[in-house]
């Protein structure tokens, strides 16, 4: 017998020879029926393989990350099978999972696969699939292995048998085909409903340029025809919002090849939007009682030097500045705190000053490679929602927990409903990792886990992964398509101040040392649009909208009455533009439409005459019109606001 | 006979050996009283030089430039002679005029001279002075005048005479006292009435650092006592107006050296004055219809390539930026205009679409010798407010009027009352030296002179001051000290649309040219803020405060009331602070002056109970407070508000 521990602590007694299937079937049949892969003592195994020690068993269904991996790669064998069928003398090379998928590494010879092939193998994948193959892992030698492989006349997995230890060998068959494979597969082919190639891209074999170009085949599969159903209406949605996309539509933003690659210039309208947020999130701090500065984008070396930041990043960021004379080095600032540490700097402070709480929408520059540049997401210039807080440790817990209620209300504000909190604290096994007393380290931890508690944060703990100055708080934000985005961190820090030898003269008119906080509730501007405009497809909320309506007149007869309109409406503090083109009001709504706007507001004789408005919602293509005065109008406007934008 | 041509074209006849005082007596005894220097041919001569050729004579007083000149460098004669008698054995060196006086660097040997020794000097300078000594030129061989410096022992002259051609040499003598001199000097030292030394400093001869250091001993004279009185006054005032003290005292900005020098870091006070002059100046320009935008901070050395400003300005200010990897080179941006010109190019233009006006206050690098850096008047890093218009030729002319209202009427809003306009135009001799047609030059010669005269600008022409790209016109501002400043420059430029190859769709359907226009109001925030505070000492129109009003408590008892107060008067978008410290009110008042509020609310007892404040100005010492209700102090700064600022 043997003995199984199972995920919630229980321990299980089996015979020995026993399977991840049969231990699942011993718990319930419904489990058994939806375990498709599992993981025995941390390494992944086969539902059918024999268990012969005792050990923990943990048992994955495709609601698992482990599940869906077990699923995908089993698929690309199924692909792998259908592809050697169909495209005779194809050497397979490597075929893993990855985040959505897989994808298979072939060399077609001469032959090509298109766009228009794809249906034909999908049909032939779901045709294995529907046979229910089993997957049988089996052990061969290094030399049984090389031999299969010379008969297939196949150079890449010979290469990548050459690499391995004889011993450790395994090949998986299912029906009439057989892999070099680790292992890890669902129980049976059957299961695979639903199948879709995605794409086909070039691929160096091993990812160096200098060998010969493969070509990726990527495909996802699923255990429901609606899951892909729905996975490719997010992805074909994800295409329609893609930041990049929307950018250049909505005219935000526009990069230059002359300027440079990640370094985005900002449009009127998305410099407007820029400034919306941060006038935006201004007004809050400003209750908060944070302050504005303004520093430089350089500083000398010798900043970072004392900061630390130069020792971790110079070598990897943009080089050092050089002046013609006099030998001075300057660097692109890559974060604002060392700047923020000398404005702290420039006077003495008593205990009775702190906090001091210092904000800047400072642009920074860090070096990234051109290949890893994507859209805002990705840049070599951002500007940051920047704020350090120094305060006394005393003052830790309630600054923590007002940064907290900034971070929910710009949350909210921005209709991000779905997040959770990460706070990261010291691996208590390696006390030697961190800077700062460990009583200034338990308060510190304690202020965060105690803030995120009272505000009802939904929060997740991990050890170990506070930053070697002080423990954090990230909060991970769902958008509208359910990806996950890390926005929004406040971190504790007790190594600037120690390097910049901040102080504070307290009550016992000894100096101490302020604790600094960091944090950004967007992060970085560029990126949180780029992510809003994904999340809200570029239908802000209407506070933020750069402009709030469009007035379109019938004719252009109607010029004088649409200034007139126009002019109330900005008595209203409503954001419009007229648009009195000699163009069809077909022609004007559809651009109007293309450019989100959300109301519509026409003009033609009938309103001139009664002094009213005929209003259209953006998107409301079905519904009439509705005629209404300017004063309706606005109330309407502020009722919408008032929905998302709370006061602070 | 000799035929003199006098300034205003008029030429007169006279007897050959004529002095220039003659030829002032000859128009008025009035005249000939103020002549006190002149110039013959454009060379400067005595006033008793005999005249023996035709010639353009111009006779200087005291207002004019070269009067003054003459003036000073006559004292500074007799101030060597006062030393030479009072320093026996002291060495001469040179001692010429300088803008504001005179300096004569002087080596002492052993002797020393302080501050505590200036009234004896000046007093035998008086002295000497009133005894009405003539300046007598004449000329003297090398060999003599070698021969004299040998008995005075006085190897600096030497030298001088050394590097001298025979035969150019002359002295000046006056009293018992001898000089080295090329002449100009007044007609007697009787017109001296009062004299100062005003420091003394140390000054290597030659300029060099290797030579021996001398004393340069700074002084000023003036024919009245009053006007040297005035001058020691704005002296001290411009010493309490530095707006590097006062910066600190306000709490404005600060210098780090870990930072950098000429890298200003703003404290809160500071950005909060910076943000509410772009938020003023960002609200004018809506209205006239600009769009703001937001470019980086660095480009790629091609954009500068591109722009010509590489070729012009690469060597001499901030080296390229490498990149850890990929060979790329960037730079910080030296202006804006490169980036507009990007951001233009985004999209195709039509004539319908322009002009367009990018703002941005966007903040450049440029590298200056730290000898050269002075507060926040010369600076390695700046925010202009900055904007580029791109227009057809048809639209220059009022684009140009427009931007001479936008800056009379900020010129207007922060008190500068008193300027003048320089128009910079081609030099007609030399056409080659521009870029663009003649026909453009013409149209934008102008539109700059017909917008000028149109707005009643109190204008001055300069041929041959055009940039290469364009004419300009630039706003001289004299400040409350009567210095003057060049402040606002709109400028034309042909140049940067040919380089960035701009262009749009014309009604004739072709492609264009479009014409740019550069323009800044301020020029730079820093400088600008710099002149501002000189210019106000502090002082600033109301509507620019960072804080209005500071509400100072009797005692900390009235807590709740100085808050009542500040919600009140946030309600009227007043912005106040509250010194509730357990501090004198004497103390408090003192505090407020010298951080320049407007306005000091005191709160006790009795205001508590009726709901008012006593009002107290800032520099009122003597006048009693004012009670008042909130509402009537709100209704009192508006009305202040509205003095000064004005809707645009």
């Amino acid at each position: 017998m043997i003995k199984i521990t199972l995920p919630d602590g229980s321990v299980k007694e089996f015979a020995q020879g026993v399977t991840p299937m049969d231990v699942a079937k011993s718990i319930s049949e419904g489990l058994a029926r939806n375990v498709i892969s599992a993981s025995f003592n941390g390494t992944t195994v086969e539902t059918t393989t024999e268990l012969t020690t005792d050990g923990a068993l943990v048992l994955y269904t495709w609601n698992d990350k482990e599940g869906k991996k077990a699923f995908w790669h089993s698929t690309s064998h199924v692909m792998a099978q259908a592809l050697q069928e169909m495209y005779p003398g194809v050497k397979l090379t490597i075929g893993p999972a990855i985040d959505n998928g897989f994808y298979y590494d072939v060399d077609f010879g001469d032959q090509r696969i298109t766009d228009a092939d794809f249906k034909a193998i999908e049909d032939r994948v779901l045709a294995i699939s529907k046979e229910k193959h089993e997957f049988k892992m089996r052990s061969a030698t290094k030399a049984e292995a090389l031999e299969f492989y010379a008969k297939e006349n196949n150079p890449y997995k010979t290469e990548l048998i050459e690499n391995l230890e004889d011993g450790t060998i395994t090949f998986c068959d299912h029906a009439t085909f057989t892999d070099l494979c680790r292992g890890g597969h669902i129980p049976n082919t059957g299961i695979i409903k639903a199948m879709k190639i995605l794409s086909v891209a070039g691929a160096y074999w091993r990812g160096d340029e200098k060998n010969k170009q493969l070509t990726r085949v990527y495909g996802i599969s699923f255990p429901k025809q609606k899951d892909l159903t729905d996975y490719l209406e997010l992805l074909e949605e994800a295409k329609r919002r893609d930041h990049r996309k929307l950018g250049k539509e909505l005219e935000l933003f526009h990069f230059s090849q002359r300027v440079g690659q990640g370094l985005p210039l900002w449009l009127p309208k998305g410099a407007a939007l820029r400034d919306r947020l941060e006038q935006f999130l201004k007004k809050a701090q400003k209750k908060a009682g944070y302050e504005q500065v303004v520093s430089p984008h350089i500083g000398q070396k010798e900043l970072y030097v004392t900061s630390g930041h130069y020792a971790k990043y110079g070598a990897d960021s943009f080089q050092p500045i050089h002046t013609p004379a006099e030998g001075e080095e300057f660097l692109l600032k890559p974060m604002n705190c060392p700047h923020h540490c000398e404005i702290y700097n420039a006077k003495p402070w008593s205990y009775k000053d702190l906090p001091k709480r210092y904000a800047e929408f400072g642009t920074v520059y860090r070096y990234e490679q051109s290949g890893e540049l994507h859209g805002l997401t990705r840049v070599r210039g951002f500007t940051q929602d920047d704020a350090h807080i120094f305060c006394t440790p005393e003052q830790l817990d309630a600054e923590f927990k007002n940064v907290i209620d900034l971070v929910l209300y710009v949350f909210g504000s921005l209709g991000f409903e779905n997040f959770t909190a990460q706070i990261s604290l010291r691996d208590p096994e390696k006390p030697e990792k961190y800077i700062g007393s460990d009583a200034n380290w338990d308060k510190a931890e304690n202020a965060i886990i105690n803030a995120a508690k009272e505000k009802g944060l939904n929060t997740t703990v991990e050890y170990g992964e506070a930053a070697f100055y002080g423990p954090k708080l990230d909060f991970m934000v769902k958008d509208a398509l359910g990806r996950s985005w890390q926005l929004g961190t406040i971190q504790v820090d007790y190594n600037l101040p120690e390097r910049f030898d901040l102080t504070y003269k307290g009550s016992d008119n000894e100096l101490h040392r302020p604790v600094m906080i960091h944090r950004a509730p967007f992060g970085s501007m560029e990126r949180f649009i780029a992510i809003l405009l994904e999340h809200t497809g570029g239908n802000f909320p209407l506070w933020l909208m750069p402009e709030q309506a469009i007035i379109l007149s019938l004719s252009e007869k109607y010029e004088n009455y649409a200034k007139k309109v126009l002019d109330l409406l900005e008595n209203h503090e409503i954001r419009a533009l007229i648009d009195n083109r000699n163009e069809t009001i077909g022609k004007k709504i559809r651009e109007a439409e293309v450019q989100k706007l959300p109301f519509m507001l026409i003009v033609g004789e009938e309103e001139e005459k009664n002094g009213t408005i005929s209003v259209r919602r953006h998107g409301d293509s079905g519904k009439s019109n509705q005629t209404m005065t300017i004063e309706q109008f606005a109330s309407l406007v502020q009722e919408e606001i008032n929905k998302t934008l709370k006061s602070f």
